[in-house]
């Protein structure tokens, strides 16, 4: 890492982060799904991969175990409670603030989405203002949900340009500090501790007298998670779930839509082994309207710089629907999109299939998969359904 | 009960079940949430109560810790696995029918629901023919789901005449064995295994460090299950949650959809305090698909004549959707219509929460609800929910 700026993260910032907001957050439950494992261990038809980049090759055949970290249940339904609530428990921690006046100036950001619900969440928690600022055109629900947790909503243009100049003029006008959505290191390490917790969950579980999924294990060898997958948007949770493994045999994985570009850093991981670039700008339309975003700066230096991640994987709009479909009908999870866009990699990106075949052979891994959040229209459900 | 074909079930008799089948069926988790039960702990509004049957009263002002035991989770999507499973392993043991050819013959039933499904999962794993009866006019999602359970369907015309007579020829020529959805001690017994492990659930989690619900106790007194609430359709699942409850200081109450008098039972136990007559008809096209049916004469005989049910309470359409919408967007569950009715008379039956108050004062109670089951038409649910 080049940038003097950005401290030295590691496992135990992620851990001491931790520490600090078990009071605050839910310990999410791990589920399993023996037919959507079953599922995801079948390999796919010669048919169902013509017409895709793959078509010709030979199907692959994992075998994969899926852990689902159910961040849908966390705190205002996504995993962003957890980077928030950090972010103000080190700002309480920041010497000079509160004599400062700090609790009383407040925090604020920039978000229509479950970072905006976070930070007001975690603000009002700990009786701090919490300003918002959003686009005018913003779903009216969002912003009734934003403001049921009591923050003060300021509404801007949709450009970056018009939002960072409100954003300026709040903090000119109020004092408060900036929590931004994911470029941080206090938020990436917040974002980390769901994957610290799925760690335990798992070991807790292959522990106990019958664990999951015997039927689908080929030996008796003592197993424990060999993967964990995430979505990345600005890239705050894979970074943190990356920084969260580091230093441990388990290797982490980021995906994103591939609709109209929004796999940036996909993109950008895959153009160079050592030399890439990061993209900046992404405008796309993606369903998983979480995963719109570029990767930030700080995550993309562990993703990338540092390699923490073994590998970014994309998947299509439809892959994503008949995932969301799947986890509806045979979980029974509300989850939003951009939740299931690892599930969807699992199950569709012969990629990262053909990459666990080779990996984990016959004995096949068990793999973390993060459910992000469960925030989703459901007015809209069925159209999104009926299009799988 | 003066049926001497109807043999003295207890609570014994579930404990026996929950033996049998719990190597078939999921301990499905409990689930709490601190927002519902504070909503539910809120009065009502006079405003509220206006143009209904409690306009002008005082509201009720109960205090509600609610467990939510997601038989969502359950094999199939319904509590209907354990009493299937059930009645196939009781099958299993009855004298003469391994050497009379009855594995080879199997079972029948008639249903287009989750029973349906459950006893076509049952009789697969335990490589028994199942031949299901359906309404020709089924919907092809529910034909299809049975099918691939590996059940043999044949159809019949839509009213019970119509039904029993291609059952009876079914059973003729197969010689299979009648296992009814309902209306039978082993499906019965199967059902309250549901509530026999809620109530060491939620006993578990009280003895926990940190037990749910502290801010909504009001004191420091030992807590314990003090009532279990379910849906009540044919009543298989109220009367076997009553066989679990007997004995026990847990009540147990039951719930219906009040819509074109779906609420037979809520009606019948009303009509007299010792000598009501059962209900035997209902055709009613209520939301909550899985309660169109009138209570059993077994089920019947365990509400009412054996008192073991200590109310029975209706609710509205709107009342089911506003809960089915909160369940969806708070608890981030997939859940079914008739699954919610018992948390919709949580929140909105005066006659329950006035009951409550009274027998529990400011102490509050905890109390089980079952979430019977989340097999949903998904493509419907924004119609539904929009509804609301």
């Amino acid at each position: 890492m080049s940038d003097p700026a950005i401290p030295q993260l590691t496992r135990e910032s992620v851990v001491a982060a931790h520490k600090l907001i078990e009071p605050y957050v839910h310990k999410t439950p791990v589920l399993t799904n023996t037919t959507i494992s079953k599922l995801a261990s079948i390999p796919r038809t010669p048919a169902e991969l013509e017409g895709t980049e793959w078509a010709g090759r030979t199907p692959a055949r994992p075998v994969m175990r899926l852990w689902f970290k159910c961040e849908n249940f966390q705190r205002i339904g996504a995993f962003k409670a957890r980077g928030a609530f950090h972010a103000i428990e080190k700002l309480k921690q920041t010497p000079g603030w509160l004599e400062s006046g700090g609790k009383e100036k407040g925090v604020v950001t920039h978000s229509s989405g479950n970072h905006a619900q976070a930070l007001s969440l975690a603000a009002q928690v700990n009786q701090i203002p919490a300003y918002i600022v959003m686009p005018s055109i913003s779903p009216i629900p969002k912003v009734n949900a934003t403001r049921g947790y009591g923050a003060k909503i300021t509404f801007s243009g949709s450009t970056s340009v018009e939002r960072e100049a409100v954003t300026a003029s709040v903090i000119a006008s109020t004092g408060a500090v900036l929590i931004p959505p994911y470029d941080h290191p206090d938020i990436i390490c917040g974002q980390g501790t769901a994957s610290l917790e799925l760690q335990d969950q798992v070991s807790e579980s292959l522990s106990s007298p019958n664990p999951p999924y015997t039927s689908l294990s080929s030996s008796q060898k003592e197993r424990s998670l060999n993967a964990i997958i995430t979505p990345c948007g600005g890239g705050g949770l894979l970074s943190g779930t990356a920084l969260s493994c580091s230093g441990l045999p388990i290797k982490v994985f980021g995906s994103e839509p591939s609709y109209e570009g929004a796999d940036d850093c996909t993109r950008a991981y895959n153009s160079h082994p050592t030399d890439a670039v990061r993209i900046e700008t992404v405008k796309s339309l993606t369903i998983g309207d979480g995963l719109r975003t570029p990767v930030g700066k700080i995550p993309w230096s562990i993703i990338y710089e540092r390699m923490l991640v073994s590998g970014m994987y994309s998947v299509t709009e439809d892959q994503i629907k008949s995932a969301l479909k799947l986890v509806y009908e045979r979980m029974k999870l509300v989850v939003e999109p951009s939740a299931v866009v690892p599930l969807a990699v699992c199950l569709y990106n012969e990629y990262f299939r053909a990459m666990v075949e080779k990996e984990a052979g016959e004995e096949g891994w068990d793999i973390g998969v993060i459910f992000s959040g469960g925030n989703i229209d459901l007015g809209k459900l069925g159209d999104l359904l009926n299009g799988a």
